[in-house]
């Protein structure tokens, strides 16, 4: 019963749930669902271990929550990017992956994008994650189509595959160069990335 | 000294040594590197667990050695056909893709490539597994190279961007449209990577 009361606790605080979230964010991107414990994310959120299951039924729940934690204030940064319309939609999408570039180089190369890595991580062993990340994919997608549906109004560019299907290649290429700067550890395939989607592609 | 003596064992075995690095491909390919143990592989290999360090040093060495034993039947394959040079370039690598796509669709869309999965699971954890990867990237990328670079000696495609640049970005892209492929579980970015690659770049 002890053990009961502990788990069901009083009344979830939202604070203990940022708390979890945050120090989930920061493990699963440094370190991986698998090699992360329930233990390890209450003890780095320094929060009772009870207090995991007040807020999340589970690990897979938990990582599922944490997608969406890692993806929220991405989406806001490029809400604010893209819907600057002083820019020209090219120039909003370059900027974009020129940020990108910088914050990559700032990490180290090291950790790259959680969405991508949890896809090649978890998606075969959980569907409520994988769900979950192949959302926020079309979402991410949805920001780089609105430059490229624009950029083809305002005549800046000619190629005639359909802005949704550039939007999603340009997407799903950006996190192949981010597996590939892993693997280097160095800016280069970031660098030809920007360089052949911006001269071969978006043209 | 028993424990020391079934260590060091007689003499190395190169079947057992098979028997482990196939049972770690496997392993590797479908679970990933953390949360595959040395007993979980000597399991799999039915081999006694002290002669797993009859062989490797270390896990980490035995990782280093898996990327080898996954490569090597893959760049044989890609020699064969990357050398039919009955085909025209562009189409051997298109017919390349091809089979990579029926494959992924045979594996259910999921494992990927162990490279990238290896690339975004390891590589800020061991220089000596990154240093191998970067390695079999690059040999990857040569066979797709001299396909590019021989499609534009032929006049084939006109994209000005030099073939090394080409290879490794269309390399990149791949990998990047396995790990949307893990995502949605479909051959949707597959066969989107084959249409932009072939209707806006290499042309």
């Amino acid at each position: 019963m002890q053990h009961a009361t502990a788990r069901r606790g009083p009344k979830p605080n939202p604070d203990t749930r940022r708390k979890l979230l945050d120090a989930g964010v920061r493990m699963l991107h440094t370190g991986g669902y698998a090699s992360t414990s329930v233990q390890d994310i209450v003890g780095a959120a320094a929060v009772p271990k009870g207090s995991f299951y007040n807020h999340f039924e589970s690990k897979e729940a938990f990582g599922a929550a944490v997608v969406d934690a890692y993806f929220e204030p991405r989406e806001e940064n490029m809400r604010a990017l893209f819907g600057d319309t002083g820019m020209a939609p090219l120039d909003r999408l370059s900027a974009y992956f020129d940020r990108r570039i910088v914050a990559c180089k700032k990490a180290g190369y090291a950790q790259g994008c959680l969405l991508g890595n949890l896809s090649l991580e978890v998606t075969d062993r959980s569907v409520a994650m994988r769900e979950r990340i192949a959302g926020k994919f079309e979402a991410w997608a949805a920001f780089i189509e609105e430059c490229i549906r624009e950029a083809k109004e305002e005549g800046a560019m000619q190629n005639p595959l359909p802005a949704p299907q550039l939007a999603q290649f340009v997407l799903n290429s950006w996190e192949g160069a981010l597996v590939r700067m892993r693997a280097e550890k160095s800016a280069t395939a970031l660098q030809l990335f920007k360089q052949v989607v911006f001269q071969s592609i978006l043209r």
